[in-house]
């Protein structure tokens, strides 16, 4: 299986532009499974919640995620891609997941980051995930790294694939998707953006070195910190299904939740 | 505050002579925390259970944890030490803290590595911290650093500080704990040993490399793979305090344990 990460650097507020950007790059490049940045469609810095309201959609009616999924049938791929998505009176900074039949399901970021609270609305549903092209994904968007608890979750529920759509400033999170994946068995495909956005009062600078990471922490693939591309590698998934870390020890099955600390006491 | 790792090489069953040599290594340097290595007074590669049995205590009252408590007394200092303990008729893979004023407490390893599970019991007793010398501390031993439960449960009790005493044989470790720091906002003290043991039908190496790391990831100290000493760093243990990562996140007040899951469905 191929996997892919598309590594971004999308224009602000030009999310038609954006948008058949990302899918030329795909066509250009074969894969079973691409992964988009967070809102590669719309940018990051934000001046107002009215700029994110104009460029969010509903998934999976909207224009973007329209493409998303014309782009899979075509590709005879799955695609996980970061988009604001409208729901109702609110906003959500989400991930869509499509393959060759259409929308799949939406993940909804559940740790927002800094000034993401002031415009997204916290994801209102549990970690999940889905089956597609038979292999077992979960979706986590950028921030969500830093809580052992998102990787630990899709995990547990069997994911086999973590698709990691991700607008990096801080520098950490390439380094720490090794322990992710090694502590969970599983592969990750950290999909980040590249350049920087000076507006609405914030300066950023995003990080790039989109990551693929194998079920023993190993980079089977980090790309350049300001390159746009798609960039893949084959995998086996099944390799995410050998929890054994120790001829005695499986890393799933050897967890003792009973002696556990789960909140602040 | 001046914390210190203490790198070991233990000469297999000589518990006494280990303890000395232990004991005169912190004598000839300063500090106000010590942690020693996992079992660092019997060595690790037991043939069978009877060998454990026969070099485990009773803690505090046996040979090597009066030693250590004495040792505390003098040194005016916090020390924690991976214990054989002997309860009832069974064998825990334990740690001992001792402060000036004697034994504070024990932590009984919950995640047992590979045939570990041959000699001992696994802990019986959930993860707790222990308030010394006005610093909040928790232990975990070796293994327990993979499953991100370990120091999640420490850092949610409120631990400043991991003491982390281990015999890694694994490469990946000392790595993962700078995740382990900075998801959780903590420091993590983790005294390895060194050389290698080839009995009871295993060739180990212990990969040396201790390591003092910060709360935002920062490796502090890292020991040779090799060398036996010890090997200390100042600190402010408030800097554990801080757990603002970006203006608007905090690592644990930005947790929503509603939304994770806890088991294997």
């Amino acid at each position: 299986m191929r996997v892919a990460i598309v590594q971004l650097n999308p224009r602000f507020g030009d999310s038609v532009g954006n948008t058949r950007k990302a899918i030329e790059l795909m066509h250009r490049h074969q894969a079973d499974l691409y992964v988009l940045p967070e809102l590669f469609h719309s940018g990051y810095a934000f001046a107002c919640r009215d700029e994110v309201w104009a460029l969010s959609e509903a998934i999976p009616e909207g224009p973007v995620s329209s493409q998303l999924a014309a782009a899979a049938r075509k590709l005879e791929a799955i695609i996980i891609a970061g988009i604001a998505e409208r729901s109702g009176d609110v906003i959500f900074n989400s991930a869509a997941l499509f393959d060759p039949t259409g929308w799949i399901g939406t993940y909804r970021k559940i740790h927002l980051f800094d000034r993401e609270k002031e415009w997204f609305s916290p994801g209102d549903r549990p970690f999940q995930i889905w089956s597609a092209g038979g292999i077992r994904v979960g979706a986590m968007i950028c921030f969500d790294w830093i809580f052992p608890e998102a990787a630990r979750s899709l995990a547990l529920q069997g994911a086999q694939i973590l698709c990691h759509p991700a607008n990096l400033v801080l520098p950490y999170c390439q380094q720490a998707m090794i322990t992710r994946c090694l502590e969970n068995g599983v592969f990750a495909l950290t999909a980040n953006r590249t350049g920087g956005e000076n507006r609405g009062g914030q300066n950023l600078s995003f990080t790039g070195k989109s990551q693929i990471t194998g079920p023993r922490g190993e980079i089977l693939f980090r790309a350049p910190a300001t390159a746009v591309g798609v960039y893949s590698v084959d995998i086996d998934p099944q390799d995410a299904l050998k929890k054994q870390i120790a001829p005695h020890n499986r890393l799933l099955e050897d967890r003792r939740p009973d002696l556990y600390t789960l909140s602040v006491p």
